[in-house]
């Protein structure tokens, strides 16, 4: 599955590093004041905060997921996507590498 | 020092992950047919083969390089950038982190 390229994007050249390097994204941002980011979690069992809500969008590989507050592990794939509520939290399970583009606001 | 963004720019989703994580990148280009990346090399010792010519600018951290060929390691660090011949390698030494904008072409 290859995804379509972010047109018109403002980047960042320096990147976001989360956990040791696990997580490593770069911010987007558009003149119409839409912010995204893209980025790679590898091989790793993490818990990731939102201050904005988010929604998480799979470009290749994939998680598992589980949101706060919630029991289910659930699986999230190439062209999968799924949403988080601001100041909350989710556990992300990766066994390969999971690209993704997070949506923010 | 805080970098400038690039502007107008296509991107990539789907990250570059080479030597396991320790370099991850996203490819950007442009209307023009400008192609560049962004991306970050965290602390390791490594040596990358060039394709196209490159010029790496370092937008924050640093690293230390060494060209093929060349014996000698010099230091970049924010603002600073070096050049690689096309079909060739360098070393590369990063203590904490190198935050860089890859030129190609």
């Amino acid at each position: 599955m290859t995804f379509q390229q972010l047109d018109g994007a403002s980047v960042n050249p320096q990147a976001n590093v989360y956990f040791d390097g696990k997580c490593v994204s770069h911010s987007l941002s558009w003149p119409d004041g839409t912010k995204k980011s893209v980025g790679v979690v590898l091989p790793a069992s993490l818990t990731f905060n939102t201050g904005a809500p988010e929604v998480m969008e799979c470009v290749a590989g994939g998680c598992e997921y589980r949101l706060a507050g919630t029991q289910e592990w659930r699986r999230c794939g190439p062209g999968e996507r799924f949403a988080i509520d601001g100041n909350s939290s989710f556990d992300i399970r990766v066994a390969e590498a999971f690209h993704y583009i997070c949506h923010f606001g």
